[in-house]
């Protein structure tokens, strides 16, 4: 059984009834979306939005603002309240790109997990876009071959993804949002045609970079997701120029009564609400770029956003569509990672979680990061052999991993950095606190895994017993096996003490 | 014509009578060959070896001490009044382990290349590990097909070596050398059954890591390079146990022989030069556990060295077969970079260097540098877009790069860390100060280049000239050209405040 099918085993099905909820912290709004599992499908039963404008509490060195922290907290709190009888496994909360942005994002993590109860994952731009293509597509099914363009404008940041079916193939986050470039360009609330000109240029640059290999590879239809879209969608519609989808013929036109306002305040579009009314005119802007770089002539709105992604992704986590499964993978292929001692170390692995889950409380999310961990430690070899674990933790905390949180994917560089050789202290500063000693144990397992099989050969492991109680490791082999193996022999007596910065107790026994 | 081509016309071809030098600052000698050039052949005129024994300078933090510095400067002091007569360009000096493991490494490189009068290079492990294979394949030419293990014993590291003809397959590099073993196991110079047992295994559990897969890979014959296995067959045939190979049969005989003598002063081995006494305990140490790891029955022995191989690496460089081609193409496909945009840049590095070249003194290594930085600019991106100038940097420092020296990948990581956004003030520091100038003007190249492609497309530039003088630097372009490009002039108007880190002073005109 591998370790997909055991961590299954772990977790009991969704079955009729079942709810799930999904929350987005996003630069400009919160969301919560809560759907039922009914006859294999997700039916949204709730939904909450709050106007946090996490975006405009930044300063500009990495900082919050008190009061915008507050509001985020306070929002935080009420939707803990409706997950409270939602298991915690069925229910994720991501934070994107205001949290990225911060200088110490763990002093904000750490009171908004408390306020809604919950874990807090922090997710690239590209995972992002990933979970908003999955959410369009979800909402509006594309047609069977049919290539399609999804734009969506944050508060702090743009995606742009083309994709086929429910599979994004291109996914790009760039660093212009509606609030931070109302901010950028307007911050003295004047809007100027000489401005928006320059403005104009300098957000279109950032398209520019991924323009011709999108226009390459082209599409069939291009959709606005999220609230800047759908807004701007609205605008069109109550100007009557289209009815409801954005056109290179109507953005000029809502852009030129943006202008004559002169001033944010003065801003008068029909169909914009009050709420919006502050940050729309980086919107339209960033729009009228991605329209310029791209060569749009129509752009159809879907309401649709991350947050539903993020539900539909939930439903393959932790089974055979593990989207996570497709890019260790590719990982692996692109490292040219030798499968074979791989799978040894994870076969090994997943035998020591085994006895020592119920014991220490490991979860099947343990265990997937533990088997993905045995594929992939070995990966910085492709680099270079001596301090091969760093290059690999380097790889895996830095690279665009498709389908991981950046606490998995700082998790699993962890495993990977501490496998062998020495453990630095550091090892797990990046992770959160409530993550720490599932790590460590699950790094412990791993090394010692990684350990048994320095020799790369076949040979089964005979014997493999693994006690554990609180920090406390025993492990006992097969005296008769260990007696032909004097390097092992060796390299087990170093452990215990090489094991120690883990925090774990290794004793060592064989009879 | 391409960047090869281009180098090797800055340069003159090799004539015949032409002579060449290699250097190696070994861990236990200094060598260097002399050889001339003769009908397409090398002919070896000179050898100088002296026994510096540099790793017994290590003092375990790095630092060197100070009369076996004095003793390498002296050396180098003797080799450098014999290379005073050959052209720079076709002398390498190459360092090993023990530079390798200095904490300040210029604090020796500098005015051990001051006494050289020529820079040194520090090579990987693993560049080392093919500089061996390539000097015993030209000295003793291996028959078509056959596959061949080289085993190297230096002073500070050992170096195991499967190829086939002029051609590295594996390379590895252990830490573990004559002399460093001799010190670690034997420091008090007493040398006890027990001690050695317990020695065989440690060393032997460094062979172990890649034993299988050497075995699995099989070689038709077994050839030990270098001083340390080159004294052991001479033992083996003056105990008249073999007629100067070393066997599984006579190593044996040779330990407990070495054994018997109880410490390391009284050893008495026939054949064995007084020189080599001090630290024969460890090579035989080492040789044992290499011919238990790989189940050896008998090891030839060559006296060629990593010397040899750096002349005949030195006939490739420069030309159609300069191995560091087929490194960057095989980093190319593994990351796989964007090649059409990669060589868009190249071709305009080349033509902006074209120009500056003659005023800022750059010369074919500089072209070779730059050219490579091109193809490589984008490499990190396989790893994430955001930062990739980073990830890319990092891979290229860290990466084993057959062909290419240390201070060459960091020249090369320096580019491309440097190609866009900010550049740090640290960018540099890993150089030697003697490729500074070329390495920061060089970057400056590339940068405008990879700035002037940011569209990505195929369009030709029609109009680039580059007028230099001391650090400034007249870009002109076509202003029509330009007039249709808002984005790319937008991005030139920054630019010289951003490249101005890299020490020069941009000027942008446009008629």
């Amino acid at each position: 059984m591998d370790a997909l099918a055991r961590a299954g085993s772990l977790t009991s099905p969704l079955r009729d009834g079942d709810m799930l909820a999904a929350i987005d912290l996003g630069s400009n709004s919160f969301h919560m979306v809560v759907a039922s599992y009914t006859l294999g499908q997700l039916r949204i039963v709730d939904r909450l939005r709050e106007t946090v404008r996490l975006a405009e509490g930044l300063d500009g060195k990495g900082g919050l603002s008190l009061d915008v922290r507050q509001r985020a907290l306070t929002c935080l709190a009420r939707f803990g309240q409706r997950i409270r009888d939602i298991p915690p496994q069925r229910v994720r909360a991501l934070a994107t790109n205001t949290v990225r942005l911060l200088a110490a994002p763990q002093s904000f993590l750490v009171p908004a997990e408390t306020a809604l109860g919950h874990g807090i994952e922090v997710i690239s731009g590209r995972e992002e876009a990933r979970l908003i293509y999955l959410g369009v597509a979800h909402a509006q099914p594309p047609k069977a071959g049919c290539l399609r363009l999804v734009v969506d404008i944050g508060g702090g940041s743009t995606e742009c993804i083309i994709g086929r079916g429910f599979q994004a193939i291109e996914r790009e986050s760039l660093q212009v949002g509606c609030i931070a470039t109302t901010r950028r360009f307007f911050g003295n609330g004047k809007l100027t045609r000489r401005k928006w000109r320059e403005a104009v240029i300098e957000v279109g640059s950032e398209f520019q970079q991924f323009a011709n290999a999108y226009r390459a590879l082209g599409w069939n239809e291009a959709i606005g997701a999220s609230g800047t879209c759908k807004a701007i969608g609205e605008i069109c519609a109550a100007m009557k120029l289209t009815k409801g989808a954005v056109t290179a013929e109507a953005l000029p036109q809502v852009r030129d009564r943006l202008l004559q306002a002169g001033s944010i305040e003065a801003i008068d579009l029909p169909g914009l609400s009050d709420d919006r009314r502050p940050i729309i005119a980086g919107g339209v802007l960033v729009l009228e770029a991605a329209f310029d770089a791209l060569g749009l002539a129509r752009m159809a709105v879907s309401k649709a956003a991350m947050r539903e992604g993020v539900l539909y992704d939930m439903l393959g986590r932790g089974g055979e569509d593990d989207p996570r499964e497709a890019s260790i993978g590719a990982l692996t292929q692109r490292y040219g990672i030798d499968v074979a001692q791989a799978a040894r170390v994870e076969a090994t692995a997943i035998r020591l979680f085994e006895q020592a889950a119920p014991a220490w409380k490991l979860d099947s999310d343990d265990l997937l990061m533990l088997a993905w961990g045995a594929r992939l430690h070995e990966l910085g070899l492709a680099i270079a052999h001596s301090q091969y674990q760093v290059h690999g933790a380097y790889v895996i905390e830095h690279s665009d991993i498709a389908g991981f949180s950046r606490q998995e994917q700082q998790f699993l560089a962890a495993l990977v950095r501490t496998h062998r050789r020495r453990i630095p202290k550091s090892a797990f500063d990046a992770l959160p606190d409530r993550l720490l000693g599932a790590a460590r144990r699950t790094a412990a397992l791993l090394r010692i895994s990684a350990l048994l099989h320095r020799a790369r050969d076949g040979d089964e492991i005979p014997r493999l017993e693994l006690e554990v109680e609180d920090s406390r490791m025993t492990l006992r082999l097969a005296r008769r096996w260990l007696e032909n193996r004097p390097l092992l022999r060796a390299d087990l007596e170093g452990e215990p003490a090489d094991i120690a910065p883990l925090g774990v107790q290794l004793a060592i026994a064989a009879d």
